[in-house]
């Protein structure tokens, strides 16, 4: 790390952080409960965050490599501090409590807590805040910081985080372009907040679930995730969920009104096809389980949204979907949805540039003298990007085996194997055969930890990072 | 097919097949068996192929295309002619027939048959024989019978055949290399025929035995496989095992004296550094369960021989494995040994190519200004060839993801499901929680035979006759 400037951005994310523990110290309050679980690590992230803003400021660019590093640094940092409140409440080993920390910030959701309803409202609170805060992503917070300069190299930081192949640049500025995806975020998460108090729901209920549904996260209240709230709210998540999966670009069209253009997407027509293919065939599949046709329907436009998105709520025992709807939901937690949403997975553009590339190569054996290009949103796209798009895609199999090999060294069965790592490493953290994540030993506990930040930060970043510690 | 020479060449290759019927009838004969279900192929095969031999022959060049076209229609007529010999014989339905037939030819080795020894001694022969016949391909007697001719596009023909990115021109004429690869593949297959007679087996069982590990296909003519034949013939049978995994390019140098440039193949370092350490792997996972080390050890060094190179030989109840082998040998399964043998799976040379794409890639990201080549046996592998690996490996997965799709619809678990879709697509046939193929109902064995041929031709094939018979 010879950029000084690295830490310089680093210290800022902790500081914001530190503000951003604030909410949860406010929550202790209110329930009367012990803020010290949250005092210590804004502490500790105020402290480390200002004095690594007092080091050795040295004035410089920010390329692709620095940004990578800044961003999985940011994450680390912060997964650490995250861990902080499960870990001194005692809740659970400091393995554990990491792990449900980066499940958190990752927006994965997948929990070590065998009852939820045991734990204290400001760990539930911390639980969803963690997620809504890593669903628009760290990364986001240096962006904000980093000030409005000509070098627009700093754009590369934000390809690290906004999955996908293009970042589309639709304002001048990269502060502005923050400010519009922000508020759309947290527009469309108090919208749903208010949809659920109307369901009846209480405030604190509305409140997490609401943070839940927006970063795609997954986290719950109750051991039996969504399943007592009613059809009105199921439905209301259900919707909020398929939103959460569209990405922002196409919001931020809607409210350009420029609605042509953005529902023209050709991402967005594969996730809605995608999707309404999906509810069909897992509706089909499991009708007749069903007491009545329209339980079904929910059912099946619920967890087909709760896995697409990689958000892995559920309303039932997922255990009763036959293989075949196994493995679709197994290809659905791979792919998941848009790029530049808070979705985990390799995301529905690089499916469809994929796809195309076969596709390309197909048509030259056949017709080989003619020129075929590979054309996405309307634009053609570079080699460079499908072949960088390739070997995304390969890093992303290449480490699920890699994880999958440790896991399976643990106590389970290779369905179980699969579907936690699949589960984890996509970010979804719905799981067959799997009631609770308390049942791996800490070697799977730990890999499986890093798994969810490779899948979050896409992998590169942290690679970068590791190479550059190596030297 | 506008290309009328398509024709010829399968005509050619139809009389070729019904000649290699002759051995079969030779057995019905020795052993007094109706020999009827050999005679009706026979006769079809040799009519049909005199057919189109006759049909207007216009002089034309072949490309790629036709190439493929020839590979593919030959291998779906001999496969419908192959499994005549069951059916007729009464031995299972059409169906099963021809997925033990396929099974056969592209030496997958997976079977239909329940209890195999009640098989007649001609049926067993044609089993492990059709392996034989399938190993070198069917398109090595489209090659030998190709005239030879300046015109070096019949080499592309090849190119769909011999596995991996590139067919190394070891002699000048085509005709001169097919006839020194088949030297070395019957000289091998004759040496293990000898060491296993030497080894007390019967005559009939040394061949059978033989030709299945020649063709890495795994079909036994005992319910046990190989357990029961001795710790002397196990070893033998393992060694040659591993012998066949090696590109036959290998033996070839040898046989030139060039041992120095043979040994140096990076593909066979890889190859055998990965046999080594999964051998030690499974050994430290599983030596407890047996009665002595020398056991543990043969049977460790066995069944990695048995999973990577494709056979499926077993010599022991392969489900004691846990999981973590499982994982180990579904992987050996998808990668399987080197190109230019008679291996499945997607050979190593792709792993090394599709491995040192994503180090070059990960290097340009952190040194962007400085320019890094792939390599591949001493030399630079041109992007062309990185691309099409690429589109071959996501054709790869693409179509186990979809037959895994199909298959789950069955009445199987979700491992079963993933089990016997690697072994039949990587034609290795050894499965895990599957004792047999006859559990499967007639649309997942169709899409799995149909599975077989795409994983033997290395798909292009196929799908060019695909979409040449949709026009």
């Amino acid at each position: 790390m010879k950029n000084k400037i690295i830490y310089k951005y680093v210290g800022k994310v902790l500081i914001v952080f530190a503000f951003l523990l604030l909410a949860p110290i406010i929550i202790t309050m209110v329930y009367k409960e012990n803020p010290i679980p949250f005092i210590i690590p804004l502490l500790l992230s105020l402290l480390s965050g200002i004095f690594l803003n007092l080091l050795k400021n040295e004035k410089g660019s920010i390329y692709a490599k620095d940004g990578f590093i800044i961003v999985s640094l940011s994450w680390i940092f912060i997964s650490l501090l995250g861990a902080l409140p499960f870990w001194i409440n005692g809740d659970a080993s400091f393995i554990d409590s990491l792990f449900e920390s980066v499940s958190g910030l990752t927006t994965t959701g997948a929990s070590v807590f065998t009852d939820v309803e045991n734990l204290n409202k400001s760990i539930l609170f911390w639980r969803s805040y963690s997620h809504f805060i890593g669903g628009m992503g760290v990364l986001a917070f240096v962006m904000a910081i980093i000030p409005l300069s000509k070098n627009d190299k700093s754009m590369h930081v934000l390809k690290a985080e906004m999955a996908g192949p293009s970042v589309a640049k639709l304002v001048p500025s990269i502060k502005k372009t923050l400010l519009y995806l922000y508020s759309i975020y947290i527009g469309l998460t108090l919208t749903e907040f208010v949809l659920l108090l109307i369901g009846k729901m209480s405030f604190f209920e509305s409140l997490v679930i609401s943070m839940s549904t927006a970063a795609t996260g997954g986290f719950s209240i109750l051991n039996s995730s969504i399943a007592t709230y009613g059809t009105y709210n199921q439905i209301v998540i259900a919707i909020f969920m398929f939103l959460f999966g569209v990405n922002f670009n196409i919001y931020f069209l809607i409210l350009m009104k420029d609605a042509k253009t953005a529902l023209k997407s050709e991402e967005l027509r594969v996730y809605v096809s995608i999707y309404i293919l999906s509810v069909l065939m897992i509706l089909l599949n499991t009708y007749q389980m069903f007491s009545s046709m329209s339980n079904a329907i929910t059912s099946s436009f619920f967890h087909v949204g709760a896995i697409m998105t990689s958000t892995g709520f559920s309303i039932g025992d997922i255990n009763i979907y036959p293989t075949s709807c196994r493995i679709l939901f197994l290809c659905l937690m791979l792919v998941s949805a848009c790029a530049g949403s808070t979705c985990g997975g390799f995301k529905i553009s690089r499916l469809i540039i994929c796809l195309k590339k076969i596709k390309r190569d197909l048509l030259k054996v056949i017709h080989p003298n003619s020129v075929h290009t590979i054309t996405f949103e309307g634009k053609k796209v570079d080699e460079e990007t499908v072949n960088s798009t390739c070997t995304f895609l390969f890093l992303y199999a290449f480490f699920i085996v890699i994880i999958m090999g440790i896991v399976s060294f643990d106590n389970v069965t290779l369905s179980q194997t699969i579907n936690a790592v699949f589960a984890t490493f996509g970010n979804t953290s719905m799981c067959f055969e799997i009631s609770n994540f308390s049942i791996f030993n800490d070697i799977s506990t730990i890999v499986m930890t890093i798994g969810m930040l490779l899948g979050r930060l896409e992998i590169f970043p942290l690679l970068v990072l590791f190479s550059d510690l190596k030297k």
